[in-house]
């Protein structure tokens, strides 16, 4: 049993790993540069920043920078690499597009640690007072730049400060109260908010996409906005047995040339539809070209990214929001082999993002706004599939980093809340099956020379679809209306072909349904099915990752049903003709339900999408709230297993982390566990053979001395000692926060000079007094950095930085200052060891 | 709607709260002293543990240890406890009964990082290499003493060290290969087992506690092991509907006096009931206090507790699993007010620990097998309930504390093996109602007199519940069948007393149930369960906490499920006679259904079970599961949400964390947030007007130096320092490491004396001629420390013990070396900050 659905599996896989090992082997760096759906561009200048650039940058709009993202759109910067192509520097080469891996490590301007004393924002705009400058937050202060990683440590302080000074304020007066209160359910209402928008622009998206599909056939007479059922249930002219076909409802050729039957209608039918799935298609890639690049593509795998604490401006805008959502429902409508499960998710955490601007709490932390997108992810899936419970789990196992209790409940609750607005607004009516829809986004497709122009490659793509899918009814209509064709048991009334059973010799006792002889439209169906099969697996590779909103849970599920379908009809009419074989004697006894191909249908495609995204929990609870009962959940879950098992023992990597491996987004995996013997010493910079490490000392250096140090090196950071002789450890600084504070004190301070000397000690000792006035940054460093010995097991570091979000870690000995890892060090070093290892990680 | 039962959960949280209100201000100590379901006389020899008494410990049967028990039974104790009442010293107090608090700190002996190079255990029980002895494992290593908190960091790097030479070795033969994949698939296998044990033993609870209930009432002759129901099936002359009367079924009164009417009869029948209670008591009790102290109460707590790091070695032992499951029965049987859920969650982690033992991976390794204890509660739950997902977020949501996404999957493997063999013994039928039981444990009862004498009070509580619940039909059934039946809608057939409405003089349409008059069957139903409802009330706080298997869960949602019933049906009655009142015209249409009263006791139900234990998202999850349907899901969770909301609003804490904190059980909740802005400096050892922090110096002392420092402080173990000038720290030693290591080097090692210099550092220096040889003992110095600043924020810290799983932190202050933070000063601090400042947390 399942063996047509592993081979599927095995496929999908092996073309995974050829093309996986093809990008490893050649121009890695080609692919990379642009598997990426999203340009880069606009980051080459933030590493030579300067003050006044990185204050205009706060004030950048999202439509600035989506302006310039027009001109940066993905292929054009394909020629522009040209760099190593080793394994080794696979971080290195991706960051060289993305240019994130150089200014991952310049770290954000939220240390206001020091500062804490002096909360008051609202002195900021003032006259700053003359030597106190420097203890009062600068503008900008707690933002991050684009393609950065937050600190998570510091920003849950800092919302933990926040709620401590809301606390203390709340037993001062009532207005204060109140306000405390309000500030603890803001949480509530925001994702009340969250639930309700996204599910209503889900279920906006639903009748959409629905009546665009039907129009590629005809048009209602009643009303151009009814699509086919509506249009035919409305009418008095409707029967049971023909109840999608009444006079209300026209085919073009019908319209056009009069006549529904005969070749020409047939041929003018075939042209209206390719001409509409033309046009819908040519309107999606355009409109993102043109108004938001990052709607394109599913999105979970940067919204995964961006949730393990990177920053991508604009990536959940309201430009990408309005733009997907709209070309969403245009992809769809044009019969490409792609699923809306994946733009949902990320048109759920786009309103998340969005509505969390109307909450200080949510706007200016970006661990609480990371909170809110978790839940937002669970939303998405949600109004997908109207699996509640399925988006909880999925959040918290394929997309969260961070998932804390609390989150998990008001995920819930905003999940339920999407998935009754979604209800109430009813696109399909009762039937639960039909709210199947997913998807997913590869980026391998970007080897032919099709993808140097986007709109072009989707013209194409289109056209052949179009064109083959036309004369197949399986491929004809939407492809969730034939997955819940597939999983639908045959019922004694029913129209499908693939339920013409040949129930008048039945040999056997009448009322049983099962094991029945096929019929001759049976045998056609299985035909047609044969050639939707071949013909889904390989447009869906194709449509992979064009520049259109586009997911795969949909069409993986698709190739799985099918499958899964062919093999329980096989098994069916096999059990029908051989009922004595010994397999079958046990369990098919005479008159009972031995055989049902829509379960064969349904635990294909549970095991085609296992295969691919390696979900398991969310995946089979999302197929058992959309089957419901618990009876199906044993093969369900065998066949995840099963799937996960194989696909992993091809290749380890779902094809999300797939995705975030070749884009070279920095992700520390948290599946994966760290299995290398590796110490702190053999990973920290600088290596031996390196310089030693750039150093501050708290009170040796001249302003001069600071700034040809910042000048020489490219670091995000310098550790600040006793004394370059004792290398004891005082406190960290941050590149960005040296260069705006000094920069600061030589506009406004008086008489800070080069020669001034540049205080990190609590207490600056007196002057001589013809000396200029000191420089004092104690405020701006970090007093407790986080260290560990030389000596530290690298697994153990890796646990460090993933479950406490850490930017980097010093690393001292004997408690001298040896060094410093990065996350990207330690990025660079897992791909490392998995590049040279490659099946040290399979048993774990 | 739905005040009755705000008013069930509101008084359920006062009496909480007056209790710990009480029990805050009065004689603590002597709460929490005998609060303790388990004693704890066999670790007040911990702290005095020399070589071979620890050597001997390691070999202590579990059977030594439970006979030990014995003489320690709970109130054994009770007057030996004369200590300071103030709340500061919460733990401590906890901490001198149950012995952690000075044990806590002297952590285990796994320190086996340096000998990671030597790693042939075979070698131990040869002859010992002279001067390489302490490269060598040394038996008992790896292992812990009970009442010690685990190093999660240490446990889980000791399983990659195991995986890494599993993996390296795989590559040499094809057995090692065999042998490395066999490890990587024990883990199923074990999720496996434990969902087989866990379903059958659950079935077989079940059963047996069916056919115990129904003996209190009468037997069968055809077989005295048939329950009632079973017996009358099997009759060809029981009918439809008298289905629980057929001649085969003998009541008491029948048997003995031969009648079933009249008063003596019912006298004979009460006098039997009361009897058998007290007699299936009497076992459960006596056999608890026999042989298996801990396995009476509910065990969430202690299991939480253990899953968070915790030893209590036994605890989840063999014994516990036999005596608890009979007693259980025994117990459930009696007819007290006590549910089976929380029970069953320990037996099912009673299953997990013992066949860990088959697996090396999982019973060497404290952190792994806490892993299958996170399975194994929600294979608990999911038996418990038939509610496998429900069960795996119970376990996330509401036990586990470490819970890896691999966790997930395999507790959703174990919890559905379990559900499916549960249904496969079938003890209830196809009904899922039936298969509801929860329960649940408190130790407020301990305030009475009869808290001394633990046989007679549960012999009390037993006749007061038999005599009391034996007139009122709703108290004499099953607490679940009782829930089943309140749940019910009521059908046209339904012989209930609740369904019979008068529909003899219907004055609508005649085809609507809904929204009949009642007939006098109800009133008086009505009154009965009003008794019902104060009686639960009562004699359920009276039993929690009995030296009985006691679950809470049953008994809440039954009193949640009445006072909920009777509101559905007084709304019901309302609408009835004035239904042109404006709340009941806009949604109460003639002939619709309006007013359900089952779904108001299963909110009810839910209501008051979440305002007890705080549960969110499994508790809907689970009532879902049990009731099938998204349609109720909205009730649900506004029954959840508000019931939490409302209960958080009088008292924080849910039952198992009042529980936990009132035992004074190490244990560091991860659900508050800790927000209180206190630093690192403030909390660590030594305090400002202490004596400096005991440290050791890597070359300066001798053996007799460190014998006298040992003897001399109580500290759980040393940091290394280079010098007493420097304070840079090298290392950390563990007290009892350091202790083995010498008695050792002193009988085993030539020339070992007192004048013995002890190396910490690499290189030994040449020694003077004369003088003894060295004593080298890098390989006991944990090399990797953690650290902190000491102007590292508090809640920083407790972040870092949370995630980490730390014991100890050591706090440097310019890479010096300034003191130590234990687990135990953080619980301290926690508790402190929370006693001075108890509504800081509320809004959060």
């Amino acid at each position: 049993m399942g063996r047509v659905r592993y081979k599927v599996v095995v496929l999908f896989n092996l073309f995974i790993f050829v093309k996986k090992k093809m990008i490893t082997w050649d121009q890695l760096s080609m692919y990379v540069a642009t598997g990426s759906c999203w340009h880069s561009n606009q980051t080459t200048t933030t590493t030579t920043t300067t003050l006044a650039e990185q204050q205009s940058s706060q004030s950048k709009s999202i439509r600035q920078i989506l302006s310039m993202d027009n001109t940066g759109y993905c292929n054009d910067s394909f020629n522009s690499i040209r760099s190593s192509t080793s394994d080794e520097d696979m971080v290195e080469i991706a960051g060289s597009t993305l240019d994130f891996s150089n200014t991952e490590d310049v770290p954000p301007l939220d240390r206001d640690y020091g500062s804490g004393d002096n909360p008051g924002m609202e002195e900021v705009n003032g006259v700053p007072k003359l030597m106190d400058l420097l203890d009062e937050p600068v503008p900008g202060v707690g933002t991050y730049e684009d393609f950065n990683t937050i600190d998570w440590v510091r920003e849950k302080s800092k919302d933990r400060d926040r709620h401590r000074e809301i606390t203390s304020k709340s037993k001062e007066s009532t207005w204060a109260l109140v306000n405390s209160v309000c500030d603890a359910f803001s949480g509530w209402l925001l994702m009340l908010l969250i639930g309700l928008m996204s599910g209503a622009l889900a279920g906006g998206i639903d009748i959409s996409a629905h009546w665009m599909t039907d129009l590629k056939e005809g048009v209602c007479l009643n009303g151009f906005w009814f699509n086919h059922e509506h249009c035919c249930w409305t009418s008095n002219e409707t029967t049971f047995q023909e109840r999608d076909k009444c006079p209300q409802w026209k085919s073009w050729a019908e319209l056009i040339i009069g006549t529904t039957e005969g070749p020409f209608a047939y041929i003018m039918n075939y042209l209206m539809y390719v001409c509409w799935a033309l046009l819908f298609s040519f309107l999606a890639v355009t409109l993102v070209r043109a108004f938001a690049p990052y709607a394109c593509g599913s999105g979970i795998p940067e919204i995964k990214t961006i949730l393990s604490g990177f920053i991508i401006r604009g990536y959940l805008g309201k430009w990408t929001l309005v733009i997907k959502t709209i070309t969403l429902v245009l992809a769809v409508s044009s019969g490409l082999s792609l699923g809306k499960e994946g733009p949902l998710v990320h048109v759920a955490c786009c309103c998340g993002n969005i509505l969390c601007h109307l909450f200080t709490k949510y706007r200016k932390n970006e661990a609480k706004r990371r909170e809110v997108l978790s839940a937002a992810a669970a939303v998405g899936v949600s109004v997908a599939f109207g699996a509640p419970i399925g988006g909880v789990l999925f959040s918290l196992e394929e997309v969260s980093y961070y998932f804390p209790l609390k989150t998990l409940w008001r995920s819930f609750f905003a999940a339920l809340v999407a998935a009754f607005t979604l209800r109430s607004i009813n696109p399909f009516g009762n039937s639960r099956l039909v709210l199947f829809y997913v998807e997913f986004h590869t980026p391998w497709r970007k080897t032919t020379w099709l993808g140097h122009y986007p709109v072009l490659e989707v013209l194409v793509v289109t056209a052949v679809t179009a064109v083959v899918a036309f004369p197949n009814s399986y491929t004809r209509t939407s492809t969730s209306e034939l997955i819940s064709e597939l999983f639908n048991d045959c019922g004694l009334l029913d129209s499908s072909k693939l339920c013409n059973y040949d129930n008048a010799n039945v040999t056997k006792s009448s009322n049983e349904l099962p094991d029945r002889p096929a019929g001759n439209d049976v045998y056609t169906a299985m035909w047609q099915l044969s050639l939707a099969l071949v013909f889904k697996m390989l447009i869906t590779v194709v449509t992979f990752g064009m520049k259109v909103p586009s997911g795969l849970f949909i069409p993986s599920m698709a190739v799985g049903a099918i499958a899964g379908r062919l093999l329980g009809i096989g098994m069916e009419q096999l059990a029908y003709y051989h009922h004595d074989w010994a397999i079958f004697r046990g369990w098919c006894s005479p008159g009972a339900d031995c055989i049902t191909p829509g379960l064969y249908a349904m635990v294909g495609a549970a095991a085609c999408l296992g295969g691919v995204t390696r979900m398991t929990v969310s995946l089979v609870v999302i197929m058992f709230e959309l089957t419901g009962g618990l009876e199906y959940i044993v093969p369900l879950m065998a066949a995840a297993m099963t799937s996960k098992w194989v696909a992993d023992a091809i290749g380890r990597e779902g094809i999300y982390e797939a995705h975030i491996r070749l884009n070279g987004y920095p992700f520390l995996e948290a599946k994966e566990e760290f299995s290398h013997k590796t110490l702190a010493m053999d990973v920290m910079r600088p290596r031996r053979s390196d310089p030693p490490l750039s150093v501050l000392t708290q009170d040796g250096m001249t302003v001069e001395d600071v700034e040809t140090m910042i000048t020489d090196t490219t670091y995000s950071g310098f550790p600040v000692v006793v004394s370059h002789e004792s290398q004891r450890l005082v406190g960290f600084v941050l590149r960005r926060d040296l260069t705006i504070s000094i920069d600061n004190a030589r506009q406004r301070q008086d008489g800070i000079v080069s020669t001034s000397r540049v205080f990190f000690t609590e207490y600056t000792p007196p002057q001589p007094p013809n000396s200029p006035p000191p420089l004092k940054l104690r405020g701006i460093m970090d007093l407790s950095p986080f260290t560990v010995t030389d000596h530290t097991a690298m697994d153990i570091v890796v646990d460090i930085f993933r479950k406490l979000g850490l930017r980097q870690c010093l690393i001292t000995h004997n408690g001298r200052l040896l060094g410093i890892i990065t996350k990207k060090d330690i990025l660079k070093h897992v791909a490392q060891i998995a590049n040279r290892d490659p099946d040290s990680i399979l048993f774990n």
